[in-house]
Parts: C-alpha cells; sequence; structure tokens
C-alpha cells in the first residue's frame, strides 16, 4: 500500500495544506490507537478527556485572552472540542450561531413567525465547506451571501457593509443576518480577512482558521497582526493538521461562548451521560453533536507540550522568512512571475516559457508586476503549460505540486505552501525553482 | 497515558459498544497513519481512494444485493461512503433524504411554498443522535415523530401508520414525512426494527445498523433474518469499530440511489476536484459535505480481506451463542433477573440480592420472568445495587459494566454486549457471573 501511495511526507510535497507529520504528534496519535477509546465520557476515557480540556484551556487563552480596550472586556473562559475535520466545523459554527441567534435574548428572530430565514455572509476566497454546510444544515444556499473581495484577496468589509443594510432594507426582519465566515489564511490564495474590522457587527463571527489561524501562536507583528480583533470572535477553529504536521484529521473548535456547544447539541442520553458515574462533571461528549469521539487532542497536547507555542510560533516564522525568499527568487528569475501578491503562508506563481514571455511582452503585460494582466490567448497557454508541468513533475516523482485558477487570474498558476513539520531551507527554494525549470524548459 | 486510561482491550469492559481492537483492522490503521493522506483525491490518495470503493461496492452487494420479488429489483450498483462516526451517518441520512424529497420528481413538496416543513420518524429506542442531528440539519425537533415501541423495543409499525395517516388530516401537505429512521439494534436493548414492515411506505428509509448492521455478513437465518427487507431500504449504516473491532473510528454510509451523495454535496471545488488531474474520475471527496477525509477504509478492507464476510458472520454467530448460554445462566441463578426480553447482541438484567429477592416474592414479583414487573420502592433499591455494584466492579478493575434504564424497568439494570474482537467462551460466562455475585453480595 505504501508503496502505490503518494509519500506525503516528501519535501516537495506541496499538493495540499498537509503533509510532512510532526513525530511527537505521531506519538500522540500511536498512544490514542493504543487506547482506543472514545472522548465521551471521563469514565471511559479519564486522561484524553482532562488532555482535552487541558488543550482547549490552553487555545483559549491564546485566542480569547487579550484585554480589549473597547469592549472592556476580560477572558473569562471559553468553550471548545476536538471535531472531525474544518468543514465539520464550519458546519458546527452555522449550527451554535443559529441557535444562539434564536434563543439570545436580544435576537430578532421570533419563533411564531415562520417565513423568518438567517443568513449567513462569507468572503468569495471562503472555503468551499460554507456552502456545503449551508446545505446540511437546511439555511439554504440562496441565504449564504458571498461578499467580493479587495484585489489582495481579503474580504471587501465595505461591501459587507453595503449588503447586510440592502438586506435590511429589502426584507426587513423577514431575513436575519446571524453570521459571518471570516477567512484566516485562504485555501488558495492564503489571504486574511480584517477581523477587526468585521468583528465590529454584532452578529457571530466565526473565524475559519484552519489553514491561517495557526498565526496565534507567533508573536511577531507581520504574523500575530493577520489576526487582530480575534479575541472578540465568537468562535474560532483551526486545523493543526495542515499547518503543524499533526496525524489526520486534527481540528480544534473554540467559541467564547461558554455553554454554547451543550445549549446546541446536548440531548441528555441518559445510558451514556450519568452524573452518578464517575468523573461525569467532566464528560465532553453531550456539548457534541457526534456519539463517539476520536481522542485527537493528545495530538494538539503533545505538539504544545514538546514545542511549547513559541516552538510552534517559531516554526511558522521560519516558514513566513524562508517563503518571503521565495518570493525573491521568483521576482529575480525571468521564467517566474507571481500571479497574486503573496501572503505570508502561500505563494501563488507562473512558469513562464520563453515564447510566452516574449509575446506577453509584445502585448504589454508587467511581467514584474505581482498581479499582471494576461490577454485571454495567453492565458490559455500558460494555464496548459501549469497542467503538464505539474504531470510531468507527479510522473517523476520529484515534485507534487498544485495548480488552480484564481480569483484575478485566468490560467492556472502553482501554489506553494509549507504545510506540516517541514524544515524548509534557502536550498530548498533553490532546488524547487531548478527543478520547475528543468522540466519546464522541455515544454 | 495508558497506565491512567480504561483498558479497553480488557476481555470484560463491557462499558460500551466498542473494545478489543481486531489486530488486522489494527495494522490497516497504522498503515493509513504511515501514509497520512486525505481520501478526497486520487491524485493524493490513489490506493485508499480504490480500497474504498472496492469496499463500498463488496458491502453494497451483501446490504442491497437480494432479489426482491415484490420490486422486482435487482442490484445495480450504490453509492457509499466512510465517514466520522455513526451520528455524522444518521445526519448525513437525514441530510441527502431532505434533498431526494425536494427534487425528487415524485415529492410533494413545492419549492413556492415556504411553510412545508419535513417530518422525520424514529422509534423511541432510536439513537439519540437522530434528535441532535435534527436540530443540526435545521428539520427542528418539532419535526421528529418518535414513534413507540412493542414491549420487546421493536418500532411499533401500526403505530408509525397511525402517526403518518394523522398528520396527513391534521396538516395535508404542509408537514411532509419524508423519513424514517429504522433501528437495527439499539443501544441499550439490542432491538431490531422491521425493515421489511417499514420499507412498505413509499419514504426514505435509513437502517441505522450502527451496531446491529453487523448481522449482513452472518447467513445464519436467527441473525440475517433481523435485517430482512434491508435491499429495499434507501440508505444503511453500520460500525466496524463496533462489532468487529476497527480502531475508532470506522464507519461505513451505503446509499441504494446511485449519486446521491454528489447530488446533495458536490460544490465542485475547483482547486481540489479537476478532471484534468491524474485519475480524476475516481475521486471521492466531491461526494462529502466534509473536506479532508481520513482513509478509514482500510480498516474495513482488511477485515474483509482476512476474516471474509463469512468469517465475520462466524463470529458473530459464536456471539449469539454465548450470549444465549450467558441468559440461560441468568436464568437459572437465582441472583440474577432478566430486565427484559433478550435481543441476539444485547442482554439486559439485573443483580438481586437475597433481600430483594424476598420482598419481591412477598409481593408477588414474577421473578422467573423475561419482564418483571418490579414496584417503584423495590425498583430504587434494585437501582441503587446496580449503580453501586458497577462502581465497585469499576474501582476492583475487574470489570467495567454500564448500568442504564430501559422503557419497561424503573430501575437500572446491567447490560452486556461483546463488542470487539473478543472471542468468549462458556468459561468467561460463568467468570463474569461470579465476578458480579462476589461483590453483589456484599451489598
Amino acid at each position: 500500500i505504501q508503496k502505490y501511495s503518494v509519500n506525503t511526507n516528501h519535501p516537495y510535497f506541496f499538493n495540499q495544506l498537509f503533509g510532512a507529520v510532526d513525530p511527537v504528534a505521531l506519538a500522540g496519535e500511536i498512544i490514542a490507537l493504543s487506547v482506543n477509546t472514545s472522548a465521551y465520557t471521563y469514565e471511559t476515557a479519564p486522561v484524553f478527556t482532562m488532555i482535552e480540556r487541558n488543550v482547549m484551556e490552553n487555545l483559549g487563552r491564546l485566542v480569547f485572552d487579550a484585554y480589549d480596550d473597547e469592549c472592556q472586556s476580560r477572558y473569562t473562559g471559553c468553550n471548545g472540542l476536538m471535531l472531525p475535520g474544518g468543514s465539520i466545523s464550519n458546519l458546527t459554527a452555522l449550527h451554535v450561531a443559529r441557535h444562539y441567534a434564536k434563543y439570545a435574548s436580544s435576537s430578532s428572530y421570533s419563533p411564531t413567525n415562520p417565513q423568518q430565514e438567517f443568513v449567513a455572509f462569507v468572503s468569495s476566497e471562503a472555503h468551499y465547506s460554507f456552502s456545503k454546510a449551508i446545505a446540511v444544515t437546511g439555511i439554504g444556499i440562496e441565504n449564504l451571501v458571498v461578499v467580493p473581495t479587495l484585489p489582495n484577496g481579503s474580504m471587501d468589509v465595505n461591501q459587507l457593509e453595503i449588503l447586510m443594510k440592502t438586506m435590511y432594507h429589502l426584507y426587513g426582519l423577514s431575513r436575519i443576518p446571524f453570521f459571518v465566515g471570516v477567512t484566516s489564511g485562504s485555501t488558495v490564495r492564503g489571504s486574511f480577512d480584517d477581523i477587526e474590522a468585521i468583528v465590529r457587527h454584532r452578529i457571530w463571527i466565526h473565524v475559519d482558521g484552519a489553514w491561517g489561524g495557526s498565526a496565534i501562536f507567533s508573536s511577531r507583528p507581520d504574523i500575530r497582526g493577520l489576526m487582530r480583533g480575534v479575541q472578540r470572535a465568537d468562535s474560532f477553529t483551526f486545523n493543526p493538521h495542515k499547518m503543524f504536521g499533526a496525524p489526520q484529521q486534527t481540528t480544534a473548535f473554540l467559541s467564547r461562548h461558554k455553554d454554547i456547544l451543550k445549549a446546541a447539541n446536548s440531548s441528555g442520553a441518559k445510558y451514556l451521560f450519568d452524573c452518578r458515574k464517575s468523573g461525569a462533571e467532566y464528560d465532553l461528549g453531550d456539548t457534541s453533536f457526534t456519539c463517539g469521539r476520536r481522542t485527537d487532542s493528545i495530538k494538539l497536547w503533545a505538539l504544545l507540550k514538546f514545542h511549547g507555542p513559541d516552538g510552534l510560533g517559531k516554526q511558522l516564522e521560519e516558514k513566513v522568512d524562508v517563503l518571503d525568499y521565495l518570493v525573491d527568487k521568483i521576482r529575480e528569475n525571468k521564467y517566474f512571475m507571481l500571479a497574486c501578491d503573496p501572503w505570508p503562508f502561500n505563494v501563488n506563481f507562473f512558469f513562464v516559457p520563453e515564447r510566452i514571455r516574449m509575446a506577453m511582452i509584445k502585448c504589454g503585460v508587467d511581467i514584474n508586476s505581482s498581479t499582471p494582466h494576461i490577454p485571454p490567448e495567453l492565458s490559455k497557454e500558460l494555464g496548459d503549460i501549469s497542467v503538464q508541468l505539474k504531470l510531468m513533475l507527479h510522473h517523476s516523482g520529484e515534485m507534487l505540486i498544485p495548480y488552480q485558477p484564481i480569483s484575478n487570474q485566468e490560467a492556472d498558476c502553482f501554489r506553494i505552501v509549507l504545510a506540516g513539520y517541514k524544515p524548509f531551507s534557502k536550498e530548498d527554494v533553490h532546488r524547487i525553482i531548478d527543478l520547475i525549470e528543468k522540466y519546464g524548459n522541455t515544454l
């Protein structure tokens, strides 16, 4: 099986936002496997229940514990769970936000008005799981408003405001805006929405930090600054299986509202949750809408224990710096061209063969710009280069790199991210550039 | 961590519907861990994608491939996925069934009538995940109708019919019955609903075989007969991590409707699903409402490969026979009393100390009946015995056994199930009876 599988631990596996397992997290997973229990009750999973509580408390402090002048608020605890993946986290966010909108005292929801519908907002760069989750939750795809982004891929907050106001004027209380899904690190561009500007709205703000939420671990302003305002968000999620190489899957969901998960999910199944059982006050299961739960917390706990939040932050900083170096090399190299302005964790670019470069110069394309405007006929040709080049690299077994279109470009471009426990040096930057050139120049 | 954890591999761990890992499935999980990929695209997970397809095809034949005289139908394929747990399977079933009800041509749903609501039916023995899922899907708990059961815990199909008719008379087309959740092996009693009687309704029939669905592997009439009619169900789920000891979590979801998962879930995210990529025609990810997906199929594949469906069936038969022997021993032993009629996979019983037995005889309780009627004051005392005795066994480390109330008894009773890869002999039956007696007689 291993022989015919893709080696996701390969240093040049760039295909997805995961890969390169951290050995400490892997050891955690193996311990979990050896115990093989379910994290619903303390009785059945005493150690993992306490580990999960500890992890959530530590993460809660990192995410929500910043004194907020404007709100005059201090951290007083949070509510969190490990969930099976980022998509289910976004689904959970929609679900608990709707529960909150229905039952919070200040809500404009009226239980006697069956015509009322809830409306959620996400940017056009948001993860596709929101549109899947909006169908599962029954909110309906017609009630998911897609907010345009600025040229850099960040949500256009002015547009968000205009859309909300327009909605109110058109529908009054029959369409209740209840949710904004903020993207912290979009899949392709790696763009971050401006949390601080968005949290001013008194509406449930969910920060989907599946990929970029890892920025909470760094104290460097260029990284942690991307998360400015997160302490006032209502919920937050991130996937340590992406940036930090925990085995599939490791996902944390957190909310500032202390009892929201239980309020939205509890069914109080008597055969499982019973206060007369040993340690029942620690049980987590009834706060989830799943029953059996994997003991995923141990992987994040192991990462935090071994590297510490600062160690994880340092990993991030090293990645950001080497990607920065990659951007420099792309700008310097005549066969490479940026596809859009790079964000700290994602670099999107084209490989441009000589003949296309000449044609572009002829058409007046500014190939040194980071957001070049490429005419349609050349876009087609350039995109085909990405498609063919990827397959060549794939078949040679030397690199697996993804291509995809981004909003400001018609042509498919490459994306480099450093997911996982991936020590990556300037030499690696040179090597991948050489490798792409080697195959690219045959096209 | 192992030291302070519960040893779920212990032969007398009876606390939940899992435990005692099968070494072959464990080896599969370790291989999956070593590859650490996500089963969304063939490109990233070629082997696991094909394994998952193979497993689903094999299961589909076992579940749906029976020539049906009444429907004159033959098996022509199915649609399936591994999902993270039974609760998410039940949620998925509700979600795809609603999609089907909305878009199937024969539906009484009208998209222009916002007053229409969908109504689901489950028995009072059904798993609590249905009530959680009905909240998540936004169908609303008021639209989950709980059908009473017969004295043996099986859904009262006459009552189901009456409830459906009443609903139609009361609400007409504004409440559309769209879903029946059939329980095959309830958590506590182990009761099975009569699938054959229920599938006569032209409505989405989901068989929740998380626990008892394993019966599809046996050809013995007393076991396979429990699933009679399943070939006409619309969807089916079972958890190999329960009966067969696959590591947490291993859950299969199947539907007879070949493209329903894609129809209900597809978003066609371009950066991930792209027909120009190698093997894209095999991709499974877009048929799921999750994004990253664990490669859980390998565990079920390993079980099927090593034991074969017949081998799994034989495991089941051995369990049923030894539980039958346990029932005999309970009937023979004056300190034990059945709490309800046993089903093949679950035995519920009381430990009855001498003084309570004497008091019951005085009150005229038939202690040899399998459904004894115990007066409230004695129920209280008897239930307390279960609570205390469980804690004693727990603290001694010799056995972890659950207690819970069942619908026909006020007092908490014990439940024995043989979950996992658990060779269990008549000697074990004697030993657990002796063990319970040893501690019980001190109470």
